[in-house]
């Protein structure tokens, strides 16, 4: 059950791995207070990368899916995490509204919103699931792949409330609604302007969500961490620069992309020298909004930024929902070092609230370590992310398991941290324009 | 893993439980209302008894012993419980002190403080373990039976403060101290008039407490819970009245023991035919303060108190740290009708801040179902309080464990409800003092 990490590689990571562990009370300390200042997204996960010399973010979801592919053990965990949460935004009531994305045809999507209900219910709240898809019309059963049946009910706006209305259920008015839908498509106006509370709020969708908002937040976050424990911050941070004008399909901004790549590779590079690290640095270029690893691609040199042809500008240019993508962050490509039965893992972790809940790896057995795995292909292997450790002196290998999990929740947490201040930033402009 | 429960016997407790299923969401939200008005102890355990037609608290420990009992698997959960703790205590602060019971030849004890000492440590604080004991006068190290090592040291009063000073590890000055320590033999001087915050507070120590003070407390709650859910409080709450000036030695008391006996036994008497419970009544009387399953016995007649002979006039008369009993609390005796490998065994639940983190059976292979099991001779078998169950429909039997563990959590919770009821009480008592 415990997944196997290949620990073949044993670089700086292992260096950053015992600070870490060594600093967990300070850690933990600056934390706390971070979460004094900042209120942290109802979810998220976080998609990491471990090269063995750094260990890095790549992707930050504020509208999880997967939940079925935790670890079912750790289940009772997500249920204390999502009272607390559910304690901050209904400590009152007890009905929950969770609206998931409108891709009903996606059996293994929905087997996700099956697990995610389940934590909600066991944490003690009456659920009904409504959707906003305009092809769900009246109360629907969906199957999932694994033979669950799910109940999608067609929401209807009262005034300035979310309601549903089910002839045998009855009438359905929740005290909050929760998002499972990352709005690529945009802001539906049956969505604007709730009187209930809406979660995670609506610009935290991709309609207006860019991942170098919430990158630029994460160098603050990143650097404030590593002074605190005086490592550079590069180890912990993948640099990130941004084009925008781009049009793949009309050949326009090409410049700005090769020239921003080019200048990327080079200060990689440079840290690869200090670092005396022996691999062939590259990056990745993708959407600046947007999920599904779609509109992405990873590139070693300049060249192969320039002059793509069809396939590549067609597959560049289009999001999730069939975006055009007209802006895109060009970011260090961290590789992987992990593999899991030969095959190239990274892992994802889960939070609710400020608690890191669980995760999985996302193992692909047809990509390298220096692609991206977030494709066609991709198996997920749920991560046993505490060992029974009980013995005093377990914290002082961090080869284990444990040990090595602590880092990636921190890293995670990291990224949740910089979710929450790129969130409340949003919300004062929200504020200032309303 | 999984204990076996028998649950040959299937009363009224099974709709009990269906009920508590069934109005999960009300019950949560019950509580999450409550817990805005009082304040969660730090952790406490409840010990229960499941008399399938009843199912109540008997017990309820405000510095739980036997974290070492807990399933180990749970771990995580523990530590995201004292994490929230800690937010509450110590947000910008790291270090905690433990003070441990003072027998530290006790090794069995002192595993408990290993397995307390390892989830604050995982939840990411410095701790150290501070005696109070007069016979540690140096920094030792101590070993439990099963070969790990403690070291405790010396507390040091300086002004308002208390530290620890090691040669080697050099000063500790924490931001709380953390009681494992009951206080059964009075509050010491050093511990009097802290700057840091004390947890839970002295007047939480048996040298103070009554249990008649929190069976008070715990009838308001069960009174309000049980007009929640429509049912009738006796269900989850056991009968209790008070003899004070009890002299055992002496023969003192013993007209207002047998006169509380006789009461108690009708009133469950008439309990029993109004709900065809055919058993026989018994009551326990037990010393109103102090633990550690002394100072107690179960009562079938009247004529059992009347001419206790010598032996069992001094098996009463002291508890714990060698004092004296002078009060008594007369409780109705609730049978458990769980079993454990033919052995009888009551759960015992533990919770830290308003979690549930676990719990286990106590289980005594020479006792009898009415009997206390809390005596020489108990054995603990781990509670794997929730199953791995995702299924939509796993709520719908309650013979299941996560099912019926759930009930065990919500009774466990009411107890810890009142104590926080009863600590708020003493707090403004305390502070009208000062």
């Amino acid at each position: 059950m415990v997944p196997h990490l290949s620990t073949a590689l044993t670089g700086p990571l292992l260096g950053l791995e015992k600070k870490f562990l060594a600093e967990m009370p300070n850690i933990e300390q600056w934390f706390r207070s971070q979460w004094l200042d900042y209120a942290a997204p109802f979810y998220a996960s976080v998609d990491l990368r471990n090269a063995g010399f750094k260990l890095a973010p790549v992707d930050t979801n504020l509208f999880p899916g997967g939940f079925n592919n935790l670890n079912p053990d750790f289940l009772s965990l997500s249920v204390q995490a999502a009272q607390v949460a559910i304690e901050k935004v209904c400590p009152e009531a007890y009905r929950l509204l969770i609206i998931p994305e409108n891709h009903t045809r996606n059996t293994y999507y929905l087997r996700n919103v099956v697990a995610l209900v389940n934590v909600m219910r066991q944490a003690g709240l009456e659920v009904r699931i409504g959707s906003i898809s305009p092809e769900v019309t009246e109360p629907t059963e969906f199957n999932t792949q694994d033979g669950h049946t799910l109940l999608l009910e067609p929401v209807v706006r009262e005034g300035n409330r979310l309601k549903l209305k089910h002839p045998e259920l009855g009438d359905f008015d929740s005290c909050a609604v929760l998002l499972n839908n990352d709005l690529s498509s945009g802001e539906p106006e049956i969505l604007q302007n709730l009187e209930q509370s809406l979660i995670p709020p609506l610009h935290a969708g991709w309609s207006r969500r860019r991942k170098t908002s919430h990158f630029s937040a994460y160098d603050e976050v990143a650097s404030s961490f590593a002074e605190m424990l005086g490592i550079d911050p590069w180890l912990i941070n993948p640099y990130f620069s941004c084009c925008s004008e781009i049009d793949f399909k009309a050949r326009e901004g090409e410049e700005c992309l090769s020239l921003k790549v080019d200048e990327m590779l080079t200060r990689i590079r440079q840290k690869y020298a200090e670092y005396n690290v022996d691999q062939e640095p590259y990056v990745i270029v993708k959407a600046n909004s947007g999920t599904y690893g779609m509109g992405i691609m990873a590139v070693k040199s300049v060249e192969e930024v320039i002059g793509l042809n069809r396939k590549a500008r067609n597959k560049m240019s289009v999001v999730k929902e069939g975006l055009t993508v007209s802006e895109v962050m060009i970011q260090e490509g961290v590789p992987t070092f992990e593999t899991l039965n030969e095959s190239v893992a990274e892992p994802v972790v889960y939070m609710m609230d400020h608690f890191v809940i669980g995760g999985f790896y996302r193992v692909h057995t047809s990509r390298g370590v220096d692609e991206n795995l977030n494709a066609p292909g991709a198996h997920f292997v749920p991560l046993a992310f505490e060992d029974p450790c009980t013995l005093p002196d377990c914290a002082d290998s961090p080869e284990t398991l444990p040990n090595r999990f602590y880092s990636y929740g921190v890293v995670a947490r990291l990224a949740l941290l910089a979710a929450a201040m790129e969130l409340q930033a949003q919300d004062s402009m929200a504020q200032l324009v309303a």
